[in-house]
């Protein structure tokens, strides 16, 4: 059968399998989970044939950790699926029951998307958490991973749609799409799928949405800032800005230009270098910004604030802070610029409204923190901010579906639309109206005979 | 200044205008309430002039009919504002929140989407709700309305956009395109323009979604059914087909296609038959249906049951019932056809099942209506049937904005992403994360430092 045949009796099959009872759908992750741990040992087997397979083309390093799937990631999986388990049912929620008259009862009740393509990078783990949202959303689901972990995707999709059969889910509800040109032909169904999620490059994301019908949820670039007020605690700001900037610098929402407010740049500044410095970061940013840390050197101290004293000490003393060298002074469009590595632009700005403004114009509307005291500039900060998520006070990489309790994701969405921010069971709802009447026509609205009286009975 | 110029300021201070307060809002509309009533004189002038133009170039009389911007309509208008100014404020509405650990507090709270782009159909009332939606939901609007109307739409406009600013909404927040040329310069403005809305003919629809990169919130056909269940009151059934075919046959939510159950379909079809024949609707339909009628007009009767006999009295007594003429009878792929007219598609079907099967694959996702005593068949047809709206014992004519209580409504989106079916308030806002911390950092709870309890606090 071909990938256009199978997604359009998914398609087919889709209000059914939206029907199932949310039993029926915790029973089938709990099968899953029994049948993951089960079978351990296979899917390891297969995960060591995938990673030699990358050894022999040398795959970098941080590319075989994604790939790997052994004891600790499997723990996480099951943990998921346990997480999962334990949130109420998405489905079957009335959010709008209203009286439009007499015996005309209108009601809005969530209810699964459909048919949700799903494409995603080389993770094993990624496979079961997207699939296991699916089941428990009552969502039909065509995957596609990538071909680096072709032998353990195959192992861990063949358990888990086994399980989900055994649990009453049912057949042709779950896909898994192996061949590359799979997702071309996925591409043309736009009259069966409802919505493709693709994960990945940028330029992997835009050429999906540029090559389908079918609307897509996905981010563009995960360019996250974190600002630095001027009634920020410096100590509090070095260890957000450094948590943000190094502790995950391949992930979306890692920070990739710091905003400093220039009253409090001339110290603030080197100190923040020098920690930035330990950790391996090197620094890009305006003129102003480099100058700053230039003079800072050249004062042969960089350390002027008692505040910050600790901070020039653990950077190794009273020593010369770090610079901006001549070939990383930044122009204004070299803002938009995504380092998913331990780089950093730097950039100084008079007011929190202007922070906000460079934000809006250079950021990519994933998520920016302001570091501050002052509710007042905390307020103006997340009001102006047009990102999903908007922090204060913390770092810029706790915008993560586990971390907000989602219990997993299947995606961060930096589109406005439907979903925005980490995409979890929510976000793969809709909802439908129900009209429950008696007989009433719309004649009898239009000639005055009847009239609406609007009583909400939520 | 060309359209791009404004609608890239436009973006610039949409996140200015999405955080007046709703006093300012509100104020804008009884403003807008209060230009609109004094200024009635000149705004009938000039649709006057639209109105001649249109007769001159020799327009339809159900198209003038849209043009038309009288008294009534005023009045509408008005009663339209001030039902707006009656519901609650649509922002800033904190639908999570959730303290992820001690002092971390994750809210969700509801934002305007920020820059609007709406394509409308020659209809001044239409402006007018628009504009008066867009403003209480914070958004910045560009509004192109059709250009037979362009003389009343320019006064309307003016008088809008003046009294919105009297009222303290930031200039360059409304804008209207008057030139055709200007919408294709907006398709291009994907950097600065958050969703557009077109309206009108389902090329029309398409067409936009083909040329932008902007996410687009549309309906495509409005092919509504009503399915008469074995179990249907007959009566009842016919009173409510009758309004949902005939009430406004140019409407997108007028039932397209009868579907009967076979059981009934002998002694219903034909008193059905006679009733809408007397309301001037042509049937089309399968062999089928058009042999049960071809039957009971050799009978010579067609009114076997009593229950609709009071029906084929009034549609001439027991003379022969209206037929499917040869021309009229339909293979399945007829059935995805969109009249807009006084015509009517006829299946017969065998299950409740069926029903929503045909629905699912030949309508287009709208609404749709069962007729039945039967809690269990109603259950069954609600669940199954995939559209934004799944009714019961009432007329598809239903599915509207103002009937539905959302005070106005800028369309009907038969896409399940975002918003689904009539598109109020709601459906012209996001929302944003805020996550207040005081110095936390992801590392912590990497190394398990630190651990999220997940407590949700409304």
């Amino acid at each position: 059968m071909s990938i256009r045949d199978h997604v359009c009796l998914m398609k087919e099959i889709s209000p059914v399998v939206a029907s199932m009872s949310v039993d029926v759908r915790n029973a089938a992750l709990r099968s899953v989970a029994a049948a993951l741990s089960s079978h351990r040992e296979e899917i390891f087997a297969a995960n060591r044939e995938d990673l030699e397979r990358a050894e022999q083309s040398g795959i970098a390093d941080s590319v075989k950790k994604r790939l790997r799937f052994d004891d600790h990631k499997l723990a996480d999986c099951l943990a998921g699926i346990d997480s999962l388990l334990s949130l109420p049912d998405p489905a079957g929620r009335v959010t709008l029951r209203r009286e439009l008259d007499e015996g005309l009862v209108l009601e809005r009740v969530s209810v699964p998307i459909g048919v949700i393509g799903i494409i995603f990078e080389a993770r094993p783990d990624a496979l079961v958490q997207i699939s296991c949202l699916c089941i428990k959303s009552g969502n039909c689901a065509v995957l596609k991973g990538g071909r680096e972990t072709a032998s353990t995707n195959k192992v861990l999709f063949d358990l888990i749609y086994e399980a989900a059969l055994s649990a009453g889910i049912p057949e042709g509800s779950l896909l898994q799409a192996s061949g590359h040109s799979e997702i071309d032909e996925l591409l043309e169904c736009d009259d069966c799928v409802d919505l493709l999620i693709p994960r990945g490059s940028n330029a992997f994301v835009r050429y999906i949405m540029d090559h389908t019908k079918i609307p897509v949820m996905g981010h563009s670039d995960g360019i996250c800032h974190t600002y630095v007020d001027k009634s920020a605690d410096p100590d509090l700001a070095i260890r957000v800005l450094t948590d943000a900037k190094t502790q995950y610098t391949a992930a979306c929402n890692a920070t990739e230009t710091l905003l400093v407010h220039r009253d409090i740049a001339d110290t603030f500044l080197p100190a923040a270098a020098a920690q930035l410095a330990q950790n391996g970061v090197r620094l890009r940013g305006t003129e102003e910004a480099a100058r700053i840390l230039q003079q800072a050197s050249q004062s042969n101290d960089g350390c002027g604030s008692a505040q910050t004293e600790a901070h020039c000490k653990e950077a190794g003393g009273s020593v010369n802070s770090p610079l901006i060298s001549a070939d990383d002074l930044m122009g204004e469009d070299d803002f938009r610029k995504e380092y998913l590595d331990l780089v950093l632009s730097v950039k100084l700005v008079g007011s929190v409204e202007e922070a906000a403004a460079h934000i809006n114009r250079f950021g990519s509307h994933h998520t920016d923190c302001i570091i501050t005291k002052d509710d007042a500039a905390a307020q103006t900060f997340m009001t102006l901010v047009d990102s999903a998520g908007v922090y204060r006070n913390c770092s810029t990489r706790f915008a993560d579906g586990f971390r907000y309790g989602f219990g997993a994701e299947v995606g961060i969405s930096t589109g406005k639309l439907h979903a925005r921010g980490p995409v979890g069971l929510e976000g793969l709802m809709t909802y439908k109206y129900r009209l429950h009447g008696n007989g009433q026509i719309v004649a009898d609205y239009a000639s005055g005979k009847s009239s609406f009286h609007f009583r909400d009975l939520l």
